[in-house]
Order: structure tokens, then C-alpha cells, then sequence
């Protein structure tokens, strides 16, 4: 499946993924990029005000990214990358054993004025856990070529 | 040196970091994480629009919340977590090689209602490369400890 500017309307939703997270890869994680001690001690963590080992919120970030890479933006997709994200909030903690999964919902779509070859969508994602709890949200700018653009290329 | 919130005053500027991106951990950041092919097949990147190999976007990001933990959140700091980030924006690609340091300057501190103990405080980063071209950047919430709940405790 390969998705272009075309194939994206408002209000269109997905869900995403199912990806359970573990103690060893919030660790790693933490050590490699945030290592405050509730990211990477669980002993540490304890006492902290989360009361135990919780993933980096980059770490989510992360995670919802390859969710979305892995169904929305395979290899030969239309994606021609971001410019950006708005509105990203760590709204509850994520711990290990967690399994978490993201719903899309596209907000907005905006072709190109400048490069007619191309449009930005804008996507909400939302990143549950298996309680249903919201975990993080963010609204997510993509480009994507216009399938328009292959038929009219020489 | 432990930072609470009155450590934290408007128009306050730091300069962090200094950190060299390998082609590797560009690469294995982008198979865990972000696997479009501009950021993990160098010979598919050298035909993408990019140009070659480029950061997945949350690795800059991630990149540079290392930077921010080693200077301004040691362990032991006054770090509370965040609540979120707002116009987090990829300016310019980060390529193999490229040295990266984040500017930070405080744009709001707002005291808690709810919570006399702590405190939130807006910061701005820009990241920047050994060009000086802003490669990223970001509006980040840091929630810190107020030094006065310190002494004020029984």
C-alpha cells in the first residue's frame, strides 16, 4: 500500500500498531538519550513522584513513529518527510510491559502552492495504552507526492 | 549544579553541547525507530529528495535531550518531568558527520496554583550545527522543584 497526497481525507481515522514496550528497552533508551534516574533506575524510580520506572517521552515519540512507518510510510511510499509537529503532550506515563498502539485521524489538507508535485497533510495521532489510557498526542505534519505528479511526470 | 524553578529566569540563555552524529547511529536509529529509506539505505537516501542519509527527526530531538539532561538535569535535579512540546520544527537536515549543539533560552516561568512545590518553566531550543544553520527546534515544558518547598519541608 502506498499512500500519496490523494489518499488522505479530513477525517479519515486509523489504528495503529500494538507494541508492548519493556523494562530493558525503557533502560536503553533512557541510557542512550534521558537518563534521569526514572528513566533508567528502577530502584530510583521507585521513589521518584512516578513511583517507577516510566519511558522517556521521547521514547514514545519514537515508538509511534515506527508504528506509523511500518503501515502508513512503507518503502516506496509517497512521504517526503516533516516539517514538524504541534501540540505534543506526555499526558500519562508509559511503564514497562505497557502495549500501545496509535490512532489517526487526518485534521487537514493542504497542497503545495509552491511545488505542485506535492501537499502536506496533518495528522492527529493519539497513543493508547491497553487500558485505553492516553498516553501521548500530537498533531503531525507529513509531505506526500500527489499521485497526480507520476501521471503527469515525461 | 542542580537547577530548581527560581533558578529559571526569562531571557536567560545557555549554549549546550557540541555532539558528533557517526552515519551508524544515524542508521540504527532509523532501523529501531523511523526505517524510511532516507534514513537507514544510503544508496536509497543518494536518490531521495534529501540527497543522502539524513537523521530521522526524533533522533535530532532525542539527540538533543541528551545534551539538555547532561548540563541541566544531573541526577538529583529539581526535575519534575514534562507535560509536552509545542512547535517542535526540522529546519534543515542533520547528515552524517554533522556536530550538533542546542541553544536554550527561558521564554516563561509560571508558578504552580495547584502545587506550591514546583513550578513550570517554557524554554526554547534551537538546535544548531557546526555551520550554524538551526537544524531544529522546539518550545519544551520543564515542570522543577521550587528550591522554597525544599526548605519549607517539615
Amino acid at each position: 500500500m502506498t499512500l500519496y497526497f490523494e489518499d488522505f481525507a479530513v477525517g479519515d481515522t486509523r489504528e495503529l500498531g500494538g507494541r508492548t514496550v519493556s523494562e530493558a528497552e525503557i533502560v536503553a533508551f533512557g541510557r542512550q538519550f534521558d537518563p534521569q534516574p526514572f528513566h533508567i533506575d528502577p530502584e530510583a524510580a521507585s521513589r521518584s513522584p512516578f513511583g517507577g520506572l516510566i519511558a522517556s517521552g521521547w521514547h514514545t515519540a519514537a515508538l509511534a513513529m515506527r508504528m506509523v512507518v511500518d503501515e502508513l510510510l512503507p518503502p516506496g511510499s509517497g512521504s517526503l518527510g516533516s516539517p514538524g509537529v504541534d501540540e505534543l503532550r506526555w499526558h500519562h506515563p508509559v511503564r514497562p510491559g505497557d502495549t500501545l498502539r496509535v490512532r489517526t485521524e487526518v485534521v487537514e489538507t493542504v497542497p503545495s502552492r509552491s511545488k505542485p508535485d506535492r501537499g502536506l497533510v496533518k495528522l492527529r495521532y493519539r497513543v493508547l495504552n491497553q487500558r485505553d489510557e492516553e498516553v501521548m498526542s500530537l498533531i503531525g505534519m507529513g509531505l506526500f507526492r500527489r499521485r497526480s505528479a507520476l501521471t503527469a511526470a515525461p
